[in-house]
Order: C-alpha cells, then sequence, then structure tokens
C-alpha cells in the first residue's frame, strides 16, 4: 500500500505538468478534438502538445508532426487515433521518453481476437519501454482539481470530495452535471477500460492515497486481481469510506459487461463477501452509489440508530418513518423535557411524537434553527431527518401581498431563504457528532436546498433515499468496527 | 359501483360551480387566505363567495357576513375556521341547502378524545342535513381539467392523467411540482382527511368511473371499510390501473399514521394479499407511486418480458441490464436480420449484442429513429429501453466550432434536439404494442428529455427506476389476466 499518491504509477497521469495529445485536430467532429476542446475548457494551465501528421495549429496550439519533434518530454501522452496507428504511436512515445499514457482507443480486447492481440502487443510495447498506461478502450482522467479534463464532456461541476476509479469511462464525463446537482464533486474520476497496464486496483489505491478524495466510489463490471484488490480495499476502509457498484453479478449484467470490456464477473454472493470482509458498502444503483458516497463524505459516525423526523406534513413524516423503519433506524419517542422546549414553538395541533410533525410554521426561523436544534439537543436521538418544501413558495406570495414591488420579492425571498438554510447549516458545528440529512419533493436546485447542499447538509429527493444513505453510514462504521 | 361520477357524493365536491369559503380574509397569513388565493391563481371560472364576519371585500370578491346572506346556494363550502366554530359553521350550511363541503380545519379525531367528540358532532350535523364532506383535517381537492385548487400551493403543472386519493394533503399540494418535472399532471387528486364522511374508498370509486384519470394512485395509511375496499378496486383494475402506497405496515410507519389521521393499519402481508387480489399494484415510495403511475398511464401492455436496451455508452448499458435482470426482464439477442440492418448505421467498435451499445454517434438523426426502429421490429424484443444523454452538450459546442453566432447557438441546437425528439416519438404510433421507455441521468428539463416526457414517452432518472417500472406494467397485466 503506498502512502503518498506520487508513488502510484498514476501520479504523473492525474497531475501531468505536460501532455503530448494525439488525435486532435482543427475538425471538432472528432473524439480527439472534442477532448482537447474540453481540456481547453476549463483551463488547464499545465503544456499542451498537439501532435498531427499535417496541421501545424491544432485548435490554436502549435502541432508537431511527430512525438519526436515536440521540444520537450511531456508527462502524459493522451491517445485518440485509429485503432491501427495506437501500437507504432506508443512505441514513438516511449523512444522521445513518454512514461505514461492514456489510451482512449477502442478496438482492443473487448473487439474479438484480432482486437486482443493488438492488445498483447500494446502490453509488450509498453513494458519494453517501461509505460504505465490507462486504457486501451477508457476515457481517461478528470483531475478537478487540477482543472484537468480530457473527457468528451465538459465539466459543468465543481472539484470536490468524491473520488471514482471506474470500469466505464461514461460514468466519469457523463456525471459531472449529476454530481453537481446532487451537491457533490468528483476530486479524482479514473476510467480504466481494458486495464491492460493500469487496473482498478491501482486506481483504488491512488484514491486512497488522495488527500482530496474523502469517499471513494467504484463502478466494477469484474475485478482480476481479487486478492490485491482486499489486499488494498482492508488497508483504506479503517481511515476512508468506499462504496462499490458491481454489476456483474446478474445474468443480463455478466453479458453486458462481457462485451463492453471483456472482463470477467462472478456471483453477487462471492462479490457480496468480498465487499463485506473488506468493510466496503455495496450500492445497487447509480444512484445508490452517490447518494451513499454523499453521506459518507460529509456525515460524522452516528452514536446509534435512533432517528428524529422533522416535518410540517403528516404524509412525508409518515413515508419518511416507513423508510427509516426499512432501512434499520428506530424512532424513538422524544424526551419529555424536549416536548416542553418545543410547545411554545409549534401550533396546538402539531404532534410532538416522532415524526414531529408542526402541520404549519408559527416561525419559520425557529423551523429552521430553533426546533432542530432542539431535537438534536436530545439525548434520545443520533440523527435527525428533515423535510423541506420551498418556502420560496410562501415567501414570494407573502412579500407579494405586503405590497414590495414585484422585481423586489424574488431577491428579498432569495435573501430571507438564504439566511434560513445558513442558520439550518450551522447546526452542523453545534451538534458534530449527530448527522443531520433532508429530504424534498420539490428539485434540488432551489435556492433553500442548493444552499444546504453546497454547505454540507445532504438532502435527497426521497425519504427513502435518505434513510438508505444513513444506514449506509452506519454500516460502513459497523464494519470498520469489526474489522 | 357508480357507472358515472355524477353519481358519486364527490361529484359536486370536485366539479363546483360555485363556491362558499369560510375562512379566507385580507390577511394573508392565513391558512385560508392562502387557499383562496390558489383558487383565484389558477383561474377557476365557477362563483366564489367569500363569508366573513366583518370584512365585505375579500381579496378583491364581495364577502357576506353569514352564509344565510350569500344570494343562491353554492354546490360546496369549503371550510378553513378555528376547529370550535366549524360545527356551528357547517350547521349553518346545512340551513342553507348547502349539500357538499370541504373541512379543511383540523383538531377533531388526530387531536385525542376531545376531538374525537367534536368530530361526532360534526358528523351528526352533517348527516341530519344530508351533507357529505371530505375532511375534517385535510386539504380538500385539486381539479386542474377545471382549473379548480383551493390548496395552499398554487398548481405550477398542468393537467393530466393521474388521479390520486390522499390519507395525507400534501401529497396532493406539494406535488404539482413534483408531477410537472416527472412528466405528468393529476386529473383528480382527493386529500380524505380523518374521513368522517367521505373516506379514501369513495374517493377510489369516483376515479375509477373518472373520463379523465387513466391511472389512480393511493397513499394509504390505514383502510377501515375493508370489504367495499376490495369490492370497488376489483371492478376498477380490469380496465383501469391502481398503484397504492400503503405506509402503515412497518412499526415507525404505524406510529407516524397513528398520530397523523388516527387511522387503524395492518401488517404488509394482510395489505400485501388485499393489493394481490384486486390486482392493485403495490409501491414503496412516494417515488415508486409515481413512476409507476407514468409507466401505467402512458404504456400499453407488453406481449412479454422481452427488454432490448439501447445506448451509446457502455456502462449505463450494463447498469440498465443489471437492473433490468433484477426487475425480472431478459435481454434477448436480436435476430441476424436486425443485426445486418443496424451494420450500416453504427461504428464498427459497436455492439450489436443487448445491449446495442452504438459507442458513438456516426448520424444522430439515426439514433433516434432509424436504429431504435430497427430494434422495435425485431420480434424478438417485446420492449425497448433507450439511454439519453445530452445531444445538447455535443450540438452547441459543434455550431460554435462551425461560427454560428453564440447568439444563434442556442435556438439552432434547441430545434435540432426538438426534431430528433419527434421523430423518436413517432416510434409510438410505429410500434403501438411495445412500451418505449427511456433513462437519463441528465436532468429530466433538458429540451431532448422534456420534449419526450411531454410527448408521452416515459424518462427515469435510474435504469432502476424504468425497469422496476416496465415491471410494473407486467405485473399489472399479468394480475388483469389472472381476475
Amino acid at each position: 500500500m503506498i502512502r503518498s499518491i506520487s508513488e502510484s504509477p498514476l501520479y504523473p497521469i492525474v497531475n501531468p505538468k505536460s501532455i503530448a495529445f494525439f488525435g486532435a485536430s482543427n475538425t471538432f467532429m472528432r473524439m480527439g478534438s472534442i477532448m482537447l476542446s474540453s481540456l481547453q475548457a476549463l483551463g488547464y494551465e499545465g503544456k499542451i502538445f498537439p501532435v498531427h501528421p499535417t496541421e501545424k495549429v491544432v485548435r490554436g496550439l502549435p502541432a508537431y508532426p511527430s512525438i519526436l519533434d515536440v521540444p520537450e518530454i511531456p508527462d502524459l501522452a493522451i491517445i485518440v487515433l485509429p485503432t491501427e496507428i495506437v501500437c507504432r504511436t506508443l512505441d514513438d512515445c516511449g523512444k522521445k521518453g513518454i512514461r505514461s499514457a492514456i489510451v482512449v482507443s477502442g478496438g482492443f480486447r473487448e473487439a474479438g481476437p484480432e482486437g486482443a492481440a493488438l492488445q498483447k502487443e500494446l502490453e509488450t510495447i509498453a513494458r519494453r519501454h517501461g509505460i504505465r498506461f490507462l486504457g486501451p478502450n477508457c476515457l481517461g482522467v478528470a483531475n478537478l482539481h487540477l482543472k484537468l479534463n480530457p473527457t468528451p464532456i465538459k465539466a459543468d461541476c465543481q472539484a470536490g470530495f468524491v473520488g471514482l476509479a471506474s470500469q466505464s469511462g461514461s460514468f466519469i464525463t457523463q456525471m459531472f452535471n449529476y454530481l453537481y446537482r446532487h451537491g457533490m464533486g468528483f476530486s479524482a474520476a479514473l476510467s480504466v477500460g481494458n486495464e491492460a497496464s493500469i487496473d482498478i486496483v491501482d486506481c483504488l489505491e491512488y484514491l486512497g492515497a488522495c488527500p482530496n478524495t474523502k469517499v471513494i466510489t467504484l463502478y466494477i463490471e469484474g475485478i482480476n486481481r481479487g486478492d490485491k484488490f482486499m489486499e488494498i480495499a482492508k488497508a483504506i476502509t479503517p481511515h476512508k469510506p468506499i462504496v462499490a457498484l458491481y454489476v456483474g453479478g446478474s445474468e443480463a449484467g455478466k453479458q453486458a459487461g462481457l462485451s463492453h470490456t471483456g472482463s470477467l464477473s462472478g456471483p453477487n454472493e462471492i462479490y457480496d463477501g468480498i465487499f463485506k470482509q473488506c468493510g466496503i458498502i455495496r450500492a445497487q444503483t447509480l444512484t445508490e452509489l452517490f447518494d451513499y458516497a454523499l453521506a459518507l463524505g460529509t456525515l460524522p459516525e452516528p452514536g446509534g440508530n435512533r432517528i428524529v423526523i422533522q416535518t410540517h406534513s403528516g404524509g412525508p413524516g409518515a413515508t419518511a418513518a416507513d423508510s427509516c423503519g426499512r432501512s434499520g433506524l428506530t424512532l424513538p419517542r422524544l424526551s419529555p423535557e424536549t416536548v416542553e422546549k418545543l410547545k411554545p414553538m409549534i401550533p396546538k395541533t402539531a404532534s410532538t411524537a416522532n415524526p414531529v410533525d408542526m402541520t404549519f410554521s408559527k416561525n419559520p426561523s425557529e423551523d429552521y434553527f430553533n426546533i432542530p436544534d432542539a431535537l438534536l439537543q436530545d439525548k434520545q436521538t443520533d440523527m435527525l431527518l428533515a423535510y423541506f418544501v420551498s418556502p420560496g413558495l410562501f415567501l414570494e406570495r407573502i412579500l407579494g401581498e405586503m405590497g414590495i414591488a414585484e422585481e423586489a420579492v424574488g431577491a428579498e425571498a432569495d435573501k430571507l431563504i438564504g439566511d434560513y438554510a445558513q442558520k439550518f447549516v450551522s447546526l452542523i458545528q453545534r451538534h458534530p457528532d449527530k448527522p443531520i440529512v433532508g429530504f424534498t419533493y420539490r428539485s434540488l436546485q432551489e435556492k433553500m436546498v442548493r444552499t444546504l447542499l453546497d454547505s454540507g447538509v445532504p438532502v435527497y429527493q426521497d425519504p427513502e433515499r435518505a434513510a438508505r444513505s444513513l444506514a449506509a453510514v452506519r454500516e460502513y462504521h459497523e464494519r470498520r468496527g469489526r474489522m
């Protein structure tokens, strides 16, 4: 197990100071051109050397007819060329002295016996030159902390704490926006493709040591180095959570994985056993993968499984209670002191059972601070799940009714909502040992919830997702404790 | 079982030509005022008679000191008053000749023994006058086809085909936007509250006969008239699907329901048995409730459980395959004829196994018509699940690179995407016997998917949700067949 990312063969690939780029041209509708354009768009600050047989300038950058003509030895080569010329190109890179590469091109092992032979050749060339590479048949890396995104889709998101090692390139490049919408961002995301030189185990090891990564997510179709995977995972999970989505366990998933990356899968039970032994949390869907990552990357270890639900609507409270029950969380009665504290803050028709159903807001600023604060102070509770509707809906109507000019209403409502959200966020520091989570059926992009997401409060689109994510946090710490 | 909605006691409540409104005033921060304001905002075309002891005009409408002063007999009374004066008010309504009411006020059975006594009194008064009413402790109705929305939240959505009978008012008023975002709208939504006069069984019967309702959704904390419920449900499911979310089965859900509406719940197994016997599909979460409703309201009965997955990304294809496998759907091999048809349309590196992985688009217009059309023509397939990324992402970049002025790029891309979406939508008519469904990890509000949703193609935020919804459609038709 490495102690620093600089020991990993991935280090120059994820943190290059200079890149030789093969396959980009001034014709935009080529994968290489699109990828280079993404890299430029995010503002990567290292040097880029496009290599092109005929064009002198590629996308505004001086281009070189051969890698041998490039005036220095780049840290990394990114190869997005037709299959037939990939081996020759990697050989040239080796001659130049390049020792790290990303081979994006497909047509290798995943394409049948001929491609498999070609992949063998590629591996031989790499070994001869001491080159380590990601791929072939991958989308490479995104290191958003370095503004490095040579993938097909622009990174419309911020850098975050989620590390991803994926046997699908799509789950890097197509998830930027998904992660942003759900309150996250990638630290580093690695697409391994056919794993000819660097495999998902190497990526796991890298992310384990990566200081920007607070939680590791894995998308797995099949693991080849099982023993090494377990050794590395066991070394990581005591200090950093790992969540894994494994799709090769069903017949349908197995077949799909085989034609995708040609990887070998095994029955669900075997993978379940491996994950359990290593303290890894298993997700069944991509939604769960990132739901759990959000919770594991932001929440403290809860003292127990007793949850209090705060709502102002009975139905959402009852569905949340049902979901919590299904996820193994219990709903304690509040202590008499808490009930007394709540009484002046809530209407007569409200319920101080759990869920605490305020029915309606007597004073919105108490809903977002004093009431949840009282619930979190109660020694009977280990965590809080709060329901959020959109306070903007009412605020804008109220302000409008108060005669405030229409154009001022939106800004005024936004300010009030921002204040409410910040009050709620301040509960995290007041109760550092109790996970605080929300759910809503409104869009996550509305002011209140967006502010919570941006400030480290996970908010989910359904209480079931919140409850399962809290259960995943519990499970992680339990497994860690047993290891 | 009624044959027309006009036979139902709910008819004047859901379709009133005139309303007496109690509890609205010119002070906006009152529930009654907010509800009246929502009603006005949607443009309800019937007459509204606010009743207020002192104010002469309420929210711009002539107000009356007593219901007895109103110049005609309104079809419906909506009562949003303090608990203490509700009985007296209903009695006055009876004297006036009103025979239908919505009692929004709480503080009755759900509030303990004193409230329960008050509810008995309310029931006696209603019986004496022959009044049928929804509530107390409810949010009444929304009939969007009639622009009728006297609930606290404005209806920022369109009328649709989803009927809802709910033991939570929140799931009506707080779901308008949710349904819109997910491609649906309510036909009629009914909140039953404490069910003192009209219960969820009456609502089910109404929705069964409602011509605007193509699928019925139920939110249940506990059913009192079990036998009648089963009789009505059995009469409906042969011609209209019912999906039910029941939360009273877990200990936590049971407790929550008890303090919410005071309803009696039973073990999950009993409800499962009832649902099965009646041909009702059970949802475990609100997300599932409306996911299934969308599929059941739009998709035809599939001929079998063989699904073909279309993707241009291996990972999403494999996760979709895994989800389909988990939901009992099988992935057939395509016929040799289909494989031949596909070959000229897809790149060499593409896979014609199932999932069909195009890897990238040779010609986007073929991706959205010719390719899925070929997959649907194949006799081996019963349904199609297609993966959607955002074509706008690339189109805007391509158009920008082509030198099209920045301000024209968005409009041009939107037009192209609209055309693609319409081509895909035209597959519904070409293949009326095969369900066509999509999934995406992008926002549902992006042009492509939004157009699909608006045109009757269900698109889900995760393949698991799509697969489970398709399985729910299968299950509905199987249960119907057995009945």
